[in-house]
C-alpha cells in the first residue's frame, strides 16, 4: 500500500506492507485524513514516534466483524487494554499501556489501510461529509474543554491561538454563549473568526489586564502560556491544549500568585463531535485550505506548516 | 525603632523611623516573628521587595481603635482596597490594588512596632503560645490546599518537599486520614515526619509511578515541579505552594497528555489555623530550631538558609 512514513524524515513509500488487524481489530480503507499540528511535532522529534504518520481520518471498514463490514467510520486514537486500573476505573484515553494511532506505538492513517480496534469505531452519520469527517476527531479534543471546564453565558473566555485546534475551541465556546474573543497572529484566521461572527483580536493589539474567568491555551508553542498568564484573572482557570516537543521556560510564581488553575486536556467525546458536525453547528469547510493526493503528501505537511493555510487534507481513496 | 531593612542586601537599622498608622489602621507591637522561604527568596530579588522586611509574627496593639487595645493579634498579610473587582466578589486576598506585608509594597515584620490594617487582624487565645502564634500565617496557607482540593481517606496524596510550609501541609494532610507520603531530601525534617508518624521517602529512593491522586508541591525550587509530574496520576492534581525568584525551565506536554490539574495556591483561612493550634492538632515547637533576637537578624537569615533548621524565629519584644 501506499503511506507517508516518518523515521528520521517524512517519506512517502509506494509499497508499504499492508496492516493485518489482530483479533479485536477492523482494517480500514482511509478516504480521506487531516494534517494535525501534532503531526508537524512528530516532524520535529515529539513521542519518538517512527512509523505511518498520521491520526484523523474518516474510512471504510473493509475487513472486521459482520455488524462493522462497509461502515463509513471515524476512529478514536488512543488504543487501550482495558485491564489496567486507568481502563478500570473509567478513564481509558489514560491507559497505562495505550499505543495512540500516528502518534506512539502504532501505526497511523497516511496510508490506504490502517488496522485499529473495533472498540475506537464511530459509525458516521450521512449527515456528516468526509470532509467534515475528518475534523470528528480534533472537534471531539476541542469539546473536552467544555467537559473539563462546565462554562456559562456569564464567563469572559479567551482562545489564545487561532490554529487549527483554536478555531475548533472558539467555536465550541461560541456555542454556549460566553463573552468569548479570539487572541491570534494570523490575519487568515483572524478573518475566519470574523466569518463565523467571533470577536477577535491580534496579539500586537492585546491589552492583557487578567481579567479572564477561562482561557485556553491552543497555539501549540510555549510563548502561548505566558499570553494566557496575562489573560487569566486570579482564581480563573487556564485550559491547556498545547502539546509541543520544546521544553519551554515558563515562571510558575504568578500561577501561585494569583491562585490560578491549568488543567491539561487532551482527547474528547466523539459522539458530541458528530452529532455537532450533523448539525451543522461547527463550520469546517471553510477551514479546509487545501488537499492533497497521498503521492504529494511531503508537499501537504509543508503546506501544513504554513501559516496561511489552516486546514490541509490529504485525499487518498476518496468515495 | 529596630528593624532589619532590605534593599540590595539586608541590613540591621537601629534607629529606623517608627510607623504611623493611617486611618483604620492599628500599630501592634511585635513579640515574635518568624522566618519564611518567601524571606529568603526576598533576598534574591523575588517580588523586587525593598523595606522592612518579614510577614509572620504575633504582637500586641498598642494603637487603634479601643476594642482592639492590648489585644494579642496574628495578622493577615494582604491589605487589600475594598472596592476593585476582586475585592467586592469575595476573593479579597487578590485585591487589584493590594500590598503584602513584608513582600510588596508595604513594611513588614521583622522591626519594633508595625502599622496593619484593623481588618486584617485575629485575636488570638490564650491556649495558643506566641512561639505557636508566629505559625498561624504559613498554617493558614497550608489549610487553604484542602480549602481548595477537598481531600478524603481513599485519596493517595504526597507532599514534594520537606521544609517549612512542606511540615505544615503534611500535617494539615495528615488530619485528613488520606494515605499520605512526604518526599523529602533533607534528613533532619524527614525525622521529623517520623515523629509525628507520617510516612517519608527520600527523593533519592523515590520510584514515581504516577499514582497519587493530590500532589502537594512545597519545594521552593523549580525541580519541585518535575518531581510533582512523576508522582501524580492521569487527571489527577498538582497543588503548587512553591513561589521563587527563578524560572526553571518546564515541559507542560505531560500535564496536556495526562490531563493533569495544576492549583496554585497562595494564603488561606486564619481562624482554622487559630483553632487548629488551639486544639494541639497540629506540632510547630518542634519545627522550631533557633531563635535570635533582632540586632542578630542577619544571622538569623543566614540559619534560616540552613538546611539543618526548620524554622528560625526572631524574638523581638518577648512577653
Amino acid at each position: 500500500m501506499q503511506a507517508i512514513v516518518f523515521d528520521t524524515k517524512p517519506r512517502f513509500v509506494g509499497d508499504h506492507p499492508d496492516p493485518r488487524p489482530a483479533p479485536g481489530e477492523c482494517l480500514v480503507k482511509v478516504h480521506t485524513a487531516g494534517i494535525c499540528s501534532t503531526d508537524l511535532e512528530i516532524l520535529r522529534g515529539y513521542m519518538g514516534f517512527t512509523g505511518v504518520m498520521g491520526h484523523e481520518f474518516v474510512g471504510t471498514v473493509v475487513e472486521g466483524p459482520a455488524r462493522w463490514k462497509n461502515a463509513r467510520v471515524a476512529c478514536e486514537i488512543n488504543c487501550v487494554c482495558g485491564r489496567c486500573d486507568m481502563c478500570r476505573t473509567g478513564l481509558p484515553t489514560h491507559c497505562r499501556k495505550r499505543t495512540t494511532i500516528g502518534i506512539s506505538g502504532r501505526d497511523g492513517c497516511f496510508a490506504d489501510l490502517i488496522a485499529v480496534p473495533e472498540r475506537n469505531l464511530h459509525v458516521l452519520p450521512d449527515a456528516v461529509s468526509d470532509e467534515e469527517a475528518v475534523f470528528v476527531e480534533p472537534l471531539a479534543a476541542a469539546y473536552q474543554v467544555v467537559k473539563q471546564c462546565p462554562v456559562d453565558t456569564r464567563m469572559t473566555v479567551a482562545v489564545v491561538g487561532s490554529g487549527r485546534l483554536g478555531l475548533l475551541v472558539a467555536q465550541v465556546l461560541a456555542g454556549t454563549g460566553c463573552r468569548l474573543q479570539v487572541v491570534g497572529r494570523n490575519p487568515h484566521t483572524l478573518e475566519f473568526c470574523e466569518k463565523r461572527q467571533i470577536q477577535s483580536v491580534s496579539v500586537q493589539d492585546l491589552i492583557p489586564r487578567n481579567d479572564h474567568d477561562l482561557v485556553v491555551e491552543c497555539t501549540g508553542v510555549p510563548e502561548g502560556m505566558k499570553i494566557a498568564l496575562g489573560l487569566v484573572r486570579p482564581r480563573g482557570t487556564i485550559v491547556l491544549k498545547s502539546t509541543y516537543a520544546d521544553t519551554g521556560s515558563l515562571n510558575l510564581a504568578p500561577v501561585v500568585i494569583d491562585e490560578v488553575s491549568i488543567v491539561g486536556s487532551r482527547c474528547g467525546p466523539f459522539p458530541e463531535a458528530i452529532n455537532a458536525l450533523a448539525r451543522k453547528e461547527i463550520e469546517v469547510g471553510l477551514m479546509v485550505a487545501r488537499s492533497y493526493k497521498i503521492e504529494k503528501g511531503l508537499e501537504a505537511l509543508e503546506a501544513a506548516a504554513d501559516s496561511k493555510n489552516i486546514k490541509v487534507l490529504l485525499r487518498i481513496n476518496p468515495r
